[in-house]
């Protein structure tokens, strides 16, 4: 564990606990909601961001733009400095924002929603039991004599139902081929890989000697975009490592859509499936070089991924996904073998691949495996789910009843239909914070490079905190009038310049555009819609959401006050927020851990009620009230119709 | 069906019934223990077997042997005469054996036990209905729509269910894989390919459009030496035709021994299976010319074969089925697909191989099918099945209860270990009388040629009439002291000239050695005592045996008499005895019309009892008292007693 330090701001005695080492301090304030003036993300190259370290230990680089003085009297830039120790950190008047950022902090506080770590979201669910539903068993057989002449087959099945009571076992045809010599290599110590079907037990795998100790699985999440993995210890119940790749599909199209269009092309199908596994195999030579655990000890691979990609990595003809009346290939998808798929997924022959049954064309097996993975199929408090991709996935429900709906948002964000949009990698924008009086703008990259674009949680932070400034009004126009150079009209649009180009990694300003707000607007307004509809179809309301669960990669940037600020979730207690980051993820490791999770999956496919959004009146009516920052009908979001209004007061 | 005719033979008004259309005059006489002389084997070479047409229609060959008076007179070679309507017949007293023949015509009769037709043999088993395994299922399904947007994969499976009543379907992957396309190609009509498994009904091929106006399997019976198939529409439960070709292993060993030697060199295994996958490929292609019916038509195949036939067919080690303790690899072996054996038997990718399970190393499958096939796992009575070929395997019991043993015959009853032995082919002697005064024999041969040398059945007729003649004494050893220019001392070793060389087809003599009587007399004192140890392990009797059904290529020219003459079967009332022919290739076939035979098939295996024969003082007992003519105690048969000492009382 990475140790974790207390930092204490002044003027004020800002406490920021649990701050993990290493970090910058300019992210750990801004994390704070304490601002630091900093316009080139991070990179060091603006200077803004001027401290001074009163006590503590931290290592920071010498900065052109500090002289030797300030350098000796512990002036750092915020962005270069990193935490060693817990430290007193003073910020200079010069390099905080105008006095609206401590209003606001006064007023946002420390609520976030519960962000957990790693093994916090390894246990939300509890309540299972480690037992995989492919495992390896060990056994000394009683070797066969005179008296005892039982053939081969039936005394392996006889030792299997006498040592593990395991009933109606059948075996895979290549070891009854090879049964005879592999029972006496190792006299009778055999060791059997043995997975529980719908039907009773099947052999897939049998080894001469005992070789229980090491068994080991991979878990993917198929994402459109992105594909996940990790490799677990099936014995500890342990993850030991992870790995993520792009999809190598991109090349052929960003969305499903366009990947479906791909699929009918000739060799298309066949071209996308190579793809897949290609990146999967990439994922598997990570997770065996970074863990050590050798390949041939990988008995199992789960795979949870949309409807499409789940198509894709299967083989299935994905065509009619996305004609009317958008009928999925399958629910149901019995176990494949890894090395069938396309030219091969390089694991042993025997390893099986379990797919996540789909519930429609556009409610796949990652949604499935979000609700195990997140719990909810087994908590008895009314849930929300929120997947946000290219889809918004919505459910609600929870052990008793599911419905859900997929909601055409767009790419928004996922920085996609926005100018200067990008994903969220290595200089894109992700923490945007506007000053209430000069305009200017705090910001973070990821990576802490000079900025090149600006990713979802970046658009969602620079939406809501222009809005909060009064740059933006609510109907996402821009207030040309306000005194800053940073609001421009470019060939007949308007836009708010957020890095000049002279502190962007491009050389080019980077700005948003009335027309990427809009597009904001759009996506927010589709989820936002969804939910609505979800709720009164069950006659429920925002009060009676007793949990939000927010999924997703792009779940780990994002703050849950900036998303009500622009009315993408609804204004409830923050305490009912959970990020869950990767819960396809997260349910793919529960499946491969245990059975009955496998069976919970199942359970929860079948009781998953599709509710279609498409050519829904009452769905069109609630998209139309939500195109408005945050929304039409302010008594849903009144802390923000107060901070309006507050701003409003305060002479504008 | 052929047509049928009437012979009757002068003088004594001797009639002859039921002949085939087209059969020779000569063959027709002999069935019917009517003598007619007879050196060359029925191939017109000798000109011996003089008769004369009194009314009828014949066709015959011109012979140079017969001069144009004689030919105006009506007056033609029985062996090259064949009948084309009901015939009179007049036999001239030259070619008349002597009176002994009739003396033996008239103490033997016409009891020969039941030698059924293909027909009647395929009616030994009723109280089944036609309902394959495996089937095709032709449905019209429900197009998807905007209110019915079940995926395809369940909208089939409920069209399965529907329509046919099926539950718990699973689908091959290949054709969920291909489903969307195949479903929408013909508009939702579909064929489906569906087999029963123990774990519910598996898809294995599904085509657009309705082809299940025709659907055929291939039955097979995989012989050590012989490997015969059929072609079975398993819509009408008819054969449509049937081929046989030698096992392509028997370049590698003539017996299970030699073989599975041969198998544990290198790629000796693969090898072997790539022999007996040749083999059918040549049956399959020669089935499917002669029927007409087109390969992708055929979806299902059934083998039985003992038990080593059954592994090197599925690819499975057959080491250890020849080492002690004599465990077998596997006894249900689960369906494999055709096209994965060896190089691939040239079939359907979808067909599957069901092969039938095995009791014991040496009671294999072929047992198993003979027992489903000659209906003694249905039958109330209790019947001793005898299979003779390397391995005299023979089974005893009902429904009720089954013991079954295998003994180690040899191959004499194939023509092995007989100086001019051969198997049952063209120019084999397979039928032989011999005079009882002068000693001179009358040979029948398959095809009507010049002998080549003799078969199991020849063999066992040659020594039954040697004996009768008093030529043999009962313990195997020639009486010298007879005036016949055939019996002589060769090399110091006892003969009997069965066939001078003039002719005969090799050019030399063809000759009986008391070396061959000594092979005989061993294996059929096995079979006898196998047969003795099993009633006596039941405490039954010959007389409590209610039916006698015997199997193989071989029974189809052996007559009970002469088994019986030299203590091959029991002396029991002939009406007892059937015999089945292929009684394996009979299973098979039942066993592809009915799922229900496939259980029973199983029930079978389960419920036999495997009596090992090795170590078995009570059988040493046995065989070595049967190792006699007919037997030490004669007791056993009254019969053969009186006829010697007729003989005997004949004063010699």
């Amino acid at each position: 564990m990475t140790e974790r330090y207390t930092l204490t701001f002044q003027p004020g005695d800002v406490v920021v606990a649990d701050v993990p080492r290493g970090e910058s301090v300019l992210r750990a304030a801004m994390q704070a909601d304490l601002h630091i003036n900093a316009s080139c993300g991070g990179s060091g190259s603006c200077g803004k961001c001027r401290i001074q370290i009163i006590a503590g230990e931290v290592e920071s680089e010498r900065s052109s733009k500090l002289d030797d003085d300030e350098w000796a009297e512990g002036i750092r830039l915020a962005c270069r400095t990193r935490v060693l120790s817990d430290v007193e950190i003073f910020i200079p008047e010069t390099s905080r924002m105008g006095n609206a950022a401590v209003l606001e902090r006064e007023l946002r506080g420390e609520r976030k929603g519960r962000l957990l770590n790693p093994a916090e979201l390894e246990s939300l669910v509890t309540g299972w039991t480690l037992d995989p539903v492919v495992k390896k068993l060990c056994m000394q057989m009683t070797p066969p004599s005179e008296g005892d002449n039982l053939n081969d087959l039936a005394r392996f099945k006889k030792a299997l139902k006498d040592n593990f009571g395991l009933a109606k076992v059948s075996v895979d045809s290549v070891w009854i081929r090879n049964m005879p010599h592999v029972l006496r290599e190792h006299d009778w110590q055999v060791t059997a890989t043995v997975v529980d079907t719908s039907y009773g037990y099947k052999v897939i795998e049998l080894e001469s000697g005992s070789y229980c100790d090491r068994d080991f699985s991979v878990v993917m999440d198929i994402g459109t975009t992105t594909v996940w993995g990790q490799l677990l210890d099936l014995n500890q119940g342990t993850t030991l490592a992870q790995a993520s790749r792009y999809n190598k599909q991109i090349s052929y199209g960003d969305d499903v859509i366009s990947r479906i269009v791909f699929s009918q092309k000739p060799n298309g199908r066949e071209t996308l499936q190579q793809a897949i596994v290609d990146t999967i195999n990439e994922i598997v030579d990570e997770l065996v070089q970074k863990s050590g655990v050798e390949r041939e000890q990988i008995t199992h691979m789960v795979a949870a991924g949309n409807t499409t990609m789940t198509c894709m990595l299967v083989g299935i003809d994905p065509k009619y996904l996305r004609m009317a009346p958008y009928v999925p290939p399958a629910d149901f998808i019995p176990p494949v073998r890894a090395v069938n798929l396309g030219a091969g997924i390089k694991v042993g022959r025997h390893v099986h691949v379990h797919t996540f049954p789909s519930v429609a064309s556009y409610i796949g097996g990652d949604i499935v495996s979000g609700i195990v993975g997140s719990g909810i199929f087994d908590s008895e408090q009314i849930t929300l789910y929120i997947d946000i991709g290219t889809n918004g996935e919505v459910v609600i429900g929870n052990r008793e009843w599911l419905i859900a709906t997929s909601c055409s948002a767009g790419p928004a964000f996922e920085g996609g239909g926005i100018k200067h949009g990008m994903r969220a990698t290595d200089a894109a924008i992700e923490t945007v914070r506007i000053d209430g009086v000069t305009y200017e703008p705090t910001l973070l990259t990821i990576g802490d490079t000079k900025p090149i674009g600006i990713c979802g949680s970046g658009i969602i932070d620079a939406v809501a905190e222009l809005l909060r400034a009064g740059v933006l009004s609510q109907n996402g126009k821009f207030d040309m009038s306000l005194p800053s150079p940073r609001l421009r009209e470019t060939e007949g649009a308007n836009e708010f310049v957020l890095v000049e180009a002279e502190f962007s990694g491009t050389g080019d300003d980077i700005v948003i555009t009335e027309a990427d707000v809009d597009n904001l607007v759009r996506a927010k307004a589709a989820i936002f819609a969804g939910i609505m509809t979800l709720l009164e179809s069950v006659a429920l309301d925002w009060a009676d959401l007793e949990q939000i669960y927010v999924a997703g990669g792009f779940g780990k940037h994002l703050r849950i006050e900036q998303a009500q600020a622009i009315g993408l979730f609804p204004q409830v207690d923050m305490d009912k927020f959970t990020f869950v980051g990767n819960g396809s993820l997260l349910g793919a490791r529960l499946v491969s851990f245990s059975k009955d999770m496998l069976k919970a999956a199942e359970q929860v496919a079948r009781m998953m009620t599709n509710v279609d959004m498409s050519d829904n009146q009452m769905f069109m009516d609630r998209y139309v009230a939500a195109m408005f920052l945050p929304h039409t009908d302010m008594t849903y979001f009144p802390e923000m119709e107060a901070t309006l209004a507050a701003r409003a007061g305060r002479g504008r």
